[in-house]
């Protein structure tokens, strides 16, 4: 039972996700979801109370995906320039692992931008990944050579060429190597701040 | 009767404005645009084909306000870095420009990822500024001294740092100077750029 419950999970899950993806999060409904995971209504609630649940749980893989990734680079980090550089690597995989969500996730967030629950939910991740940032950058500048407005301004820097590369991601993905751009600019970014102080 | 039906129109744009800001795009109907308006259905049709006719002219409008700064901007320059380092203050325009509109821009962006006719309109402001940028970078650099991927890199990067600095602007309007940000992260990767060259 604990398996065929686990695969109705899943199934629900990816019902939701091709279904978010090709008429958005907004115009979908929970009937629509059913029908294409095949299941009943009775079987969706009691996996998920609501489509927001749902969203929420693909939301939070991804992240899962991201944090992990992250973690990974900090823990073989070399503690100077190195580290921020090889943490542009992670630009790709953040990429791959949300094809095909992307433009849910936008809209999930614009939509956040109305409704204070789901703000609060949006909000969180992204303020971690700015403290994360900053982190990063002030591990690149050990002597505390740097002046602290540079490097606040880099990391709300890297932190908004992700965000930017992500969306034109959403918009164009085949267009340019979004990944390999996000390295490259993040290293230009980290040249300029490092610039007067070298 | 010209007057009163220029009127009509700026109150049937005024009207969309408040509904997409407040309940999205996607779940704004013609009939309660009319309702808030104040106006019949007739009217509004006599007017715009359609919700998405009105959208596109809010879009058309910010455009607009966005190419006469740039325009300004160019005419006004002078060769070198200080021409992209200027570019960067009309951040600070553009956001104003958009105020209160943004998060349905945004709605709408995501949504041509689905849609055919309305990705051709929301890609070509976009190649335009693209564009732009590069023409920028090229031109802070005469003697063709950096190399062409850090011109291209430098340029997408500005691109980026706009498009994820509005985003930002968006979500959490009054937590930072986004047009200041935008300033100086710009003249950060042109600072990036311009290193090994100088």
């Amino acid at each position: 039972m604990q398996t065929r419950s686990a695969e109705t999970r899943a199934k629900i899950i990816q019902a939701a996700q091709d279904l978010f993806s090709q008429t958005g999060y907004e115009s979908a409904s929970v009937a629509e979801i059913c029908t294409r995971a095949g299941i009943s209504k009775g079987a969706f609630y009691h996996h998920f109370p609501s489509k927001q649940s749902v969203f929420l749980e693909l939301l939070s893989d991804w992240l899962k995906g991201i944090d992990l990734g992250l973690e990974a680079l900090r823990s073989g980090r070399t503690g100077n320039e190195q580290s921020l550089v090889r943490m542009a690597e992670i630009l790709p995989a953040v990429i791959r692992a949300a094809e095909g969500r992307l433009p849910i996730f936008l809209e999930f967030w614009v939509h956040s931008a109305r409704d204070k629950e789901l703000w609060n939910t949006a909000i969180a991740p992204y303020q971690r990944y700015r403290e994360y940032f900053r982190m990063v950058v002030e591990e690149m500048d050990p002597q505390g050579a740097i002046d602290p407005a540079r490097k606040e301004t880099a990391a709300l820097a890297v932190m908004s060429l992700a965000i930017g590369l992500l969306l034109q991601g959403v918009v164009a993905p085949g267009a340019t190597d979004w990944g390999a751009a996000g390295r490259e600019s993040i290293r230009m970014v980290l040249e300029g701040m490092t610039r007067r102080s070298s």
